[in-house]
């Protein structure tokens, strides 16, 4: 064993590897794999186990793991599932600190599997060797040449090396994942796939790139993780660090989570949870396949650009307008040129559009020099944070393409900083060309512009990490947590204590204290029914809105108690709870649930409609700061409706703001009791007048 | 002149063409054009004219237009902007029917060239010379040779011959459109660029391709259009004859819109009407250039399936789940296998999941026979309308794929109908075998669903096109359409008498008349000032609910009088109306908006903020079916509201279907009057209880 290195240096920086069930035989998976490691570049020692042959493929056999030497960094087992359990507790006592299983045949299959697994999980914790697998494809490190893995792929091109890490739960999509990265020409450095995950996860190998120094961004395929501290923990690294994490997390819509679930033994958490992580931590979230090596792709340039606004310059117009629908859509901003800016590109070429989209036409092309002066004037003076430049087909025409290289190479080195894409058709070595100078390119226009909002969606991530706030602190002497469900007044009552606003109200026991109350809040006032055994009171007609007389009131006092008596005449109550009268504001939905993997997760929603039918919902783990909620709730589709329409005056985003971190930090300092909590409705009132719920409810969980 | 040929199929189909601006210096476009037309494939005659040089690329000039012989289909004109117009009128006077003119400088520069665009406009009339642009890259007929345009692309590679036709407004995207075919390997037929539109137009072209035998796939890209006549009928010939029309129109964004007209001279109608008219004829609007291009190729094979089920095939568990997603929010179906099915499957390769998707893995591979017995069994009672199958990057594996090939190709032999798409990374030659064999390739597998998810939209669209139900009929003695605004009482009477339910209602002049009515329409009742000058009436007070007394009426009446006076102390006071008060429901807008070129167009939307905030609104041209106004309700994203939500009983959504669509019928027949209309609220009442309009307001146009 090589001292000084952790167990995750062994498993991706070995200097030996030890293979069982190695073979001479390459047809078999154990004959691919071992010829992989020994044939493809790995520079250190190899010691395939084999009891009967002195030799495997010319390497000497070492007859079994006690044999070995000292040194061994890393074991590969490739014997069936019956015997791993055996050869990994030999690899442990030799004090091998690492190992990957491929063999199949454990919990994907069987009970009997799920056991032999368990004894893996367990091993791996009692003797702290880390191990991958079992039931995948194995790790390589590209740079030193260790492509531990059986594909038969290699026979038709290598990875080559570069800075992207690639981590996959699923062997096979792994597999996929290096030939579309060797197709694309994108370079690889660590490449792992963790299979059952019985040790090493997805999320360990995310958190040991996101530390690597040769890794720059990080592409992720991800069915489910099963540890929040790890993933959350590995993205917040990979964030401060600024490397972009590329993800495909499958099982978005319910077919799908119906398959993902019957594909692996992994447990799934509900994908909007997932979908809260990855904004929270800036990781992009791709739809497909090829959005995922696009961005990767994108990412590798390493240019995040300050802002949103792109100018778009195109010899089409209408792909001007394509790209301008796209980047509208993809929230990007198409600021117009600067007007003497308009003036001086429309002196350069009087047939061209040059507002943004600048359209200059393919006569321009005639002359390569006017179109670099449009650019260096655009890019001078036009304010934009990235350049997105439609060329069609010209890549495919030597003669002109020859001329428009040389003043692209010119002008790159003038302005080296900015993200300039090209959406163009182009032959391979002119694309290399192209590429290698810092330029992106893509053949559609709309993937262009994709990845420029990708990228402008990373820098806005890395900045915001930069300034990040904790979330807020809770207040001095908050009230005990409840120990079972409790009715809105209690429930009210824990969360002001906890900083976060309520409706001011009283709990009367009579008639008169109710009037009394009434006096002291200010009438208009609502009474509802208080007990903890009618949660859904206006059912049985248990609030009665809009009292605006001492009389009203008793009078709705003595009707409720009445109700009450009448429809669940055994029901526990508390009172009649004496309400401020809120009128007016917009109508929201807080709430908090507690999810198996990931712990409490807030959920911010406008009332009603909004949720029950569009379910127009947002979600965010607890807890974060004001910052954090203010992203939350533009998120919203309905959010314009807090920004006053229809006349109205614009809601206390605010004071909104400030309540849900609030909530956010209230659930994380009670996680371990919260089941669920909803503040519904949760009144956001016109600016500077706050905002406050109206009901509440605390469910804890059942011990 | 040849007789017989419409002027259309003079331009498409010419067999002499006269070029005027033809030169012998290839770098001019007028010299790129005439050799494009001389060496690549046509076999009619060409004429060059030319009052100096006795031939022009070694064809014999003619000195001017007056000498040419009787012949001349078409003309093509490339001399300057001034003299386009006595170009035309030369080649009219000699009877030549069609004319090409490439020239720019028109109505896209300068009020001047727009007079000259406007007299090439007339002189079309005049003549019925049909004139494609100015301003434009010319017209192709791939099967014929007649490469008529002046890119320089040609020396890259030329179109080959095939069953796309292509028409596009803007030359540059249309000469974009070649290259893409080209490279993606996808065969032209007609091919024509419209320019500035002084005449024909892309509807016209549209239509002709439509009728055109040799035209299996219809792409066009358009900015606007200017008649609604021509474009929908070509759109109803084209879907008549079961040929996809796949479609980019840009400005769907405010940004983007923009952009389009400043682009171009045309008039660019509101988004929403364009989107309406594509939904209504079955036509696919494409997002981006690249779908554009992946649903003609889907389509040039032909098959369009008879449903939305689709079945998963895959090699790795991890790419089905992202499949079954895309398909899931495509709108497809993935249905679980049969029970038997399931085992018959499993008996094979007892490691795959078989329920949909069925993941084979990628060691089934090792068994060629095996997966094609696997898609035997799942084409042969899986029940699916298509197959959509992921091999990953197998294709560049030249020894399983070899094998593989033989398999699908038996496969093809037995079941020749099945749309059955690959998502596979191949290299081309074995593309191309397994394309001629009649199976879709693509890379990316969420490209490959959504482009059979298009194939299946185009499926439904035209077997609803064969059974296509008329608008319905508006019944006799309807009243007069208003010649000035009128309050809600009128217009209410004008559509009950066109036959679309409205609330019972009676004026009142007095408190006498409104207890009476009150009586007779049963309590509770709604009293409303009715009067033409005060169209917000809530504003003031002007409508009170749920009067339930003689009393409370009499009262109400009174009190609206007042408020109505104290007010608007002139307004004209119709009466007062009193309506039965319609309770539960759910709340819709029906409305009527005139499109300058496209008439009465219908809005449905869900009431409130769902119009307000979420623009959640759907439209159709007037008139349309009961069966269109239900295909037009779902398509709303707060339809499930009308299926009943929160304990909600199910919505009369016939009587809302066929609400709808006699208000098409009504807006048709009055489509010269009408400017705007609306039916707000207007409430579909639980299932079997209709549906009715609240309140109404009929607005004519101004003469």
């Amino acid at each position: 064993m090589t001292e000084g290195k952790s167990a995750f240096d062994a498993l991706f920086h070995p200097r030996s590897i030890s293979v069982i069930g190695a073979s001479s035989n390459t047809a078999k998976l154990g004959g691919r794999t071992f010829r992989n490691l020994k044939d493809l570049g790995f520079q250190g020692s190899l010691y395939p186990i084999h009891n009967r042959d002195q030799e495997v493929q010319g390497i000497p056999a070492v007859p079994s793991v006690g044999d070995l030497p000292d040194d061994v960094d890393m074991a590969f087992i490739l014997v069936p599932a019956p015997s791993v359990v055996q050869a990994l507790e030999e690899y442990a006592a030799k004090g091998v600190r690492s190992a990957v299983v491929f063999s199949s045949g454990f919990a994907e299959v069987s009970e009997e599997g799920r056991a032999s697994q368990e004894r893996i999980t367990a091993l791996a914790k009692e003797t702290g060797m880390r191990i991958v697998g079992p039931n995948c494809m194995g790790v390589m490190n590209v740079h030193e040449g260790m492509l531990g893995t059986f594909t038969s792929s290699f026979d038709y091109g290598l990875p080559s090396p570069g800075r992207i890490s690639v981590v996959s739960q699923s062997g096979a999509f792994g597999a996929h994942c290096f030939v579309l990265a060797r197709e694309r020409g994108l370079g690889l450095n660590l490449w792992a796939t963790t299979g059952n995950e019985c040790d090493v996860d997805v999320a360990d190998c995310l958190g040991y790139m996101a530390q690597d120094p040769q890794t720059e961004v990080i592409l992720c395929y991800m069915e489910g993780c099963k540890s929040k501290e790890r993933l959350v923990g590995a993205l917040e690294i990979a964030l401060q660090r600024n490397k972009p994490v590329v993800m495909l997390k499958v099982g978005r819509t319910e077919v799908g989570a119906e398959a993902a679930s019957s594909h692996t033994a992994s447990l799934v958490g509900s994908d909007a949870v997932y979908d809260a992580i990855f904004k929270q931590y800036g990781v992009h979230r791709a739809e497909t396949i090829e959005e995922l090596t696009d961005i990767c792709y994108a990412c590798v340039a390493g240019r995040f650009p300050p802002g949103k606004r792109v100018g778009l310059v195109t010899i089409s117009g209408g792909v001007g307008v394509v790209m301008a629908d796209a980047a509208s859509q993809a929230g990007l901003e198409v600021p117009p040129m600067p007007d003497e800016t308009q003036k001086k590109l429309k002196k350069l070429l009087p047939f061209a559009a040059v507002r943004n989209p600048i359209d200059f036409t393919a006569q321009a092309l005639t002359d390569t020099a006017l179109v670099r002066q449009n650019l260096e004037i655009m890019l001078d003076e036009g304010g934009c944070d990235a350049v997105v430049l439609f060329l069609a087909s010209v890549g495919l025409n030597p003669r002109l393409m020859g001329q428009l290289t040389d003043s692209l190479l010119e002008l790159r080195k003038q302005f080296g900083q900015e993200l300039i894409v090209m959406s163009i058709l182009v032959r391979e070595e002119l694309k290399k060309t192209l590429e290698d100078a810092g330029f992106l390119l893509f053949e559609d226009p709309t993937r262009a512009i994709k990845a420029v909002a990708a990228l402008m969606k990373f820098g806005e991530a890395f900045r915001n990490a930069g300034k990040k706030q904790p979330p807020p602190a809770l207040p001095e002497g908050g009230l005990p947590f409840p120990t079972s469900t409790v009715g809105e007044y209690e429930a009210k009552r824990v969360l002001a204590a906890a900083g976060i606003p309520v409706v001011e109200e009283r709990l009367a026991q009579s008639a008169e204290q109710a009037v009394a109350a009434a006096g002291e809040l200010g009438y208009p006032v609502v009474l509802k029914i208080a007990s903890p055994d009618i949660p859904h009171k206006s059912e049985i007609g248990g609030v009665v809105l809009n009292l605006d007389s001492a009389e009203a009131v008793a009078q709705a006092h003595a009707q409720l108690l009445e109700r009450a008596r009448e429809h669940q005449p055994n029901a526990r109550i508390d009172g009649i709870l004496v309400a401020a009268m809120v009128s007016g504001g917009v109508e929201t939905i807080l709430g908090v649930s507690r999810d198996p993997v990931f712990g409490p997760v807030v959920l911010f929603g406008l009332g009603g409609i909004f949720v029950e039918v569009m379910k127009d919902v947002t979600f965010r783990l607890a807890p974060f700061s004001v910052e954090e909620a203010h992203r939350m709730i533009r998120e919203v589709r309905g959010y314009p409706l807090l920004e006053g329409v229809r006349g109205q005056p614009p809601a206390d985003v605010e004071a909104l703001a400030q309540a849900l971190a609030q909530l956010s930090a209230f659930a994380a300092a009670h996680q371990e009791r919260l089941e669920t909590l909803d503040l519904n409705p949760f009144i956001v009132l016109p600016e500077g007048q706050g905002a406050l719920a109206v009901d509440a409810l605390i469910v804890p969980r059942e011990d």
